[in-house]
């Protein structure tokens, strides 16, 4: 897309010239034919790097990204300052194995990830079962399941594995063997920017610091990645600035925020995601102020496109209010930041039992639920893109729409009356005072048929700019 | 009723000295003991009137509501530009039929009204079935009803007709005749005022186009007649100006609203009356703000009068709100006048099966349901009038009522808890900001127990106006 | 406790110094181990003397409490003027009884205060049946019970007695014994002030004229007492200033309002109590204006402490709308005063059939409803007393805890998940416009969780008083 920088004049690209702007969502399909196999190959291409907060393994997930986007790698040195925070040493794995007391290997990082603690410090030792003990992690509730831990900012290390596994280890001599380096290094994090034609900026942003598991977190980057190139190939710019940013969970948001406070002050809106492909019901986590225009823009796609197709659950989408805890929205929402910025997933975190554990694979995740993930997402930008207010230059009583060639004489054919309909809502409401969206809430009517209905008014002399 | 001017200094009627106002709706029923029967005389009498939205059928329908209040009738010419229309060429039938290649007359405007698309252009023609058919217009969901349709602002012409007559002729040439006029005539319309004590306007509205039906809108022509001739037999002049209007559907509203532009700038309220006669429970259409005065007089009405007796559906009454779809309080909210009007009747457009069609006749009204209009109109009225907000003059404590003899001693009889409620939340709540229906909202207690009991109050020298 | 003038500087107490507060309802019960039987008991002592709104009942009764708080007695001389009203004659009786033609004695006042009508005149009369009916009272539905009837401002007399009884009266000639005496004397009312670190004003109020009834009134005067004792029994003084008054009704408060204009300016908040020793659930009657800071402290409590243990309903608390009668929040919210006051208790006025009947006795009130009540009376005072506004000294992201010892690492013990939450809720919402109570009501959490946690980031520096 041109990367020209539009007029200071306008911040948000809402001149009034460009008053028509094609739906998102309409036309072929812009993820292709099938996108949920699309998110599915990207996610399983990034699954076996070994992620963490800082290291290679953030570093080949970026690459990953960067082929489908012209991603901007940014490295920020261990030890930098940032907000209340110091960007950690880098930690990166060689290789970390137990053996027990007759030599049998009990867990190797080399077959899954999860099995060593993360931030593991580097060991080389033998001891009694009764010493290892407090190193090992399991889950006596989900005794098949491999626990995910991390040990960041406490020097500490450890091993998951099944408890039916710890709960059968013979007593006797253990070798611990773990070859990590935590080392004066840097975090890494992805940015790429789609310039729209102002500088008010939508910001999507979604972790990249979860080794393995498929919903929590390759879901979140590959539907981030796919909106980003849907976006990037439109022939004409989008009227935001669109940011996708690709973080270490806490402490990456933490470093985009305190490299970026010029930005912070023009967000328009913003969404974290994650947990896209889950065969749960849409989860909206709203913003720390709620009512913000993308709390508004997501319960109006969710209240208007409930989920249809293969696999769809039915549930009606979720609706939660801000709390201070789960992924980067903490940081967004801040109080000093405060940003208008939402989670968009399916499960929670901590509500379904494969959460953070080896069962969250990609039998977890389901292609058509990642597709009707990125297809609403779509719909919500659109909604952004869209959605603005406008004044009716006829104010007083209605326009004859007939004479003007707006409206159908007798027998009209079906469809045409949501049309219609469209058109007097948009004349009615149109004060100044109520967006687009604004009225596809009071009315019922679909968001896309009312800009329509307001571009072809636009068009007609009687609606103008607000 | 007197027809002096108020002094300028009260526009709304308000003044201190006149504080006491005697309930419209006490004493003997102001509309005589069968306000049914009346109602339904009336709407007789009109029934067979050519009514279009010009022409001699609305002069005759005006004709006979003079014969109860003393009606000025207004003619605007053709070509009058009026907002953003112009009044259109008047039309006029003299007579209109189709014979059948056998030369039987298949339908005869003489028969009904309905029969004849409306402002059909003069036809006189022979043509094949095939050549006919896009004239003719049928209901085959309700094959033994004539539709009602009309094409004022695209020149046609057409036949409506019971669909099981339709779909039953034979093929051959057909004989069309249509004997109508097109002339640079005028539009008419009647209106009254009744004067009141100040300047500020109660607007009721009612269309005086449909033909034939009784509930669409024989019934809102005579309810309106009614509530009229009550409030100018009134002794005493109400506290606002009365303006009822009889205007054909909305080009009558926006020519009304065009040349009364003053008037609107003093629109206290306003009602739009229509489908006042069926059985379904009352419905009232918010005004585009919602929460006006209207809004609030006729919601505490409804919420405190369910409607009971012969007939009654013993539903609640419906709520629903503005949408810019309906009958002429399209015109009236249109966002450059935005008047506190909403329209108040049984049965919503669309909603009735015999909506719009020869099935709305006499059996579908009901005697009962139209007096239970009437007195519920009322009921509104009297809101309106007494509604007023007051001040407590002995703010500090409640004041000793047992002293100023309005309170009973032990043993008070039944009925006296009710009045003495009333005193205490009168005096509890008037601190300048809640009217009395905002008291009756709040306690539950009748709107009318509750103005009696501040009539009491300012009397005793403890309420005044605020 | 100290009685030393705080600083005027700080009328609330809310100085940024201290800003730990213990809570009220944490140690051991502050009420001792058996709190329902030591209100019991003070009911069971000032059961017997004769109540009204003045006299020597009222006087004894005062003695009564003054033996558990420092209690300073007014008396306020007959005719004295009091806001719209006068202070009355002073009542008090000797003897009363009414003899049938037999001899035989019918009723007499001495077997219980509630057979002589309140403020009854003196008389001693021979009259017939027929001459006597008019001044008996009974209850026709309740047969057995006999009625709490008074006159105060008209000068009558009378006797109350079972329905049962009052119906088998023989014909003849009954003697009247009415041995009263109504003079020039005084209204009493006591007044115990808790004096705080500030001058803003707790109040407290209860009525002191109903004869021998247990429920009302004797649970109001015994747990306004216990929570008065309770509180003065602190080693550090409150936050606020508590003003508790022992009134009779209606007189006994205007009476206070009267005579304490300047503490009705810095009134924070406040309570009438009674009916706290019946079995149905809590009633909370709201302020007149609502939302103030007694609702909002109630609701919370209300809303985070159902009633547990022996012969708990189960039921949920009723949160009422004020209506401008009841008891003495009648006069605290009157439109000139509309102080911030409320009205708790359990089963309301009118509502359960004992009310006002010799049946509400020591029957029908229970020691663990009574120490319920206290103790969650106890939970408003802490909340008003601990509620306040911080401002999040570290707003930009989240502070990092882990360094500050705030956070656990991995395998945390149960419990401090509660605590963690509560220091990331304070953190997130401490923005200057959000209290300790706020929070509590939109996360959920404890009030006093999130108290301690709020301590606990003040002490690290996170937060500051706002």
């Amino acid at each position: 897309p041109p990367v020209t920088t539009p007029p200071r004049t306008d911040p948000a690209g809402d001149d009034a010239t460009v008053t028509t702007m094609t739906s998102l969502t309409t036309g072929p399909d812009p993820a292709g034919d099938d996108p949920g196999g699309w998110l599915l190959d990207l996610m399983r291409v990034m699954a076996p790097h070994p992620r963490s907060i800082t290291g290679d393994g953030v570093r080949a997930t970026l690459a990953d990204v960067a082929k489908h986007i012209p991603l901007v790698v940014h490295e920020v040195p261990s030890g930098t300052p940032v907000l209340d925070w110091t960007v950690p040493r880098e930690w990166n794995v060689r290789s970390a194995w137990l053996t027990d007391p007759t030599g049998r290997r009990v867990v190797d990082v080399a077959d899954n990830p999860l099995h060593l603690l993360g931030y593991s410090v580097p060991v080389e030792a033998r001891m009694s079962l009764d010493d290892l003990r407090p190193h090992l992690f399991s889950l006596p509730d989900a005794p098949d399941r491999i626990p995910y831990r991390t040990s960041y900012y406490n020097d500490n290390w450890g091993f998951c594995l099944a408890d039916e596994l710890a709960r059968t280890l013979p007593d006797g001599t253990y070798t611990v063997h773990i070859d990590t380096s935590l080392t004066e290094g840097s975090l890494t994090y992805g940015e790429f920017v789609v310039p729209g034609r102002g500088e008010e900026t939508v910001l999507v942003s979604t972790h990249v610091c979860h080794p393995v598991m498929a919903n929590d977190n390759l879901s979140g980057i590959a539907v981030a990645t796919r909106l980003a190139a849907t976006l990037a190939a439109r022939p004409q710019a989008p009227r935001f600035t669109y940011r996708f940013v690709f973080v270490p969970g806490t402490i990456g948001s933490i470093t985009w925020l305190a490299r970026n406070r010029d930005v912070t002050g023009r967000v328009h809106a913003g969404l974290v995601l994650t947990g896209l492909g889950d065969r749960s019901a849409f989860t909206w986590k709203r913003s720390r102020r709620g009512g913000t225009t993308i709390d508004r823009a997501v319960e109006l796609v969710l209240a208007q496109s409930a989920e249809t197709g293969p696999g769809a659950t039915g549930e009606p989408a979720r609706l939660v209010d801000f709390s201070p805890y789960g992924y980067d929205e903490r940081q967004y929402c801040s109080p000093g930041f405060d940003l208008p910025v939402g989670r968009f997933g399916r499960g929670q975190h901590g509500e379904y039992p494969e959460y953070h554990t080896s069962a969250d694979d990609f039998t977890f995740v389901d292609a058509d639920r990642l597709a009707g993930s990125y297809r609403t997402l779509l719909q919500v930008l659109n909604v952004l893109e869209r959605d603005r207010t406008w004044r009716n230059l006829a104010p007083y009583g209605e326009p004859q729409l007939g004479r003007r060639g707006l409206y159908r004489g007798i027998g009209s054919v079906m469809g045409s009356k949501a049309y219609e309909m469209g058109l007097l809502w948009m004349l009615s409401y149109s004060d100044g005072t109520n967006s687009v969206g604004d009225i596809a809430r009071r009315s019922g009517l679909s968001f896309d048929a009312l800009a329509d209905a307001a571009d072809a008014l636009a068009a007609a002399g009687l609606l103008a700019p607000a």
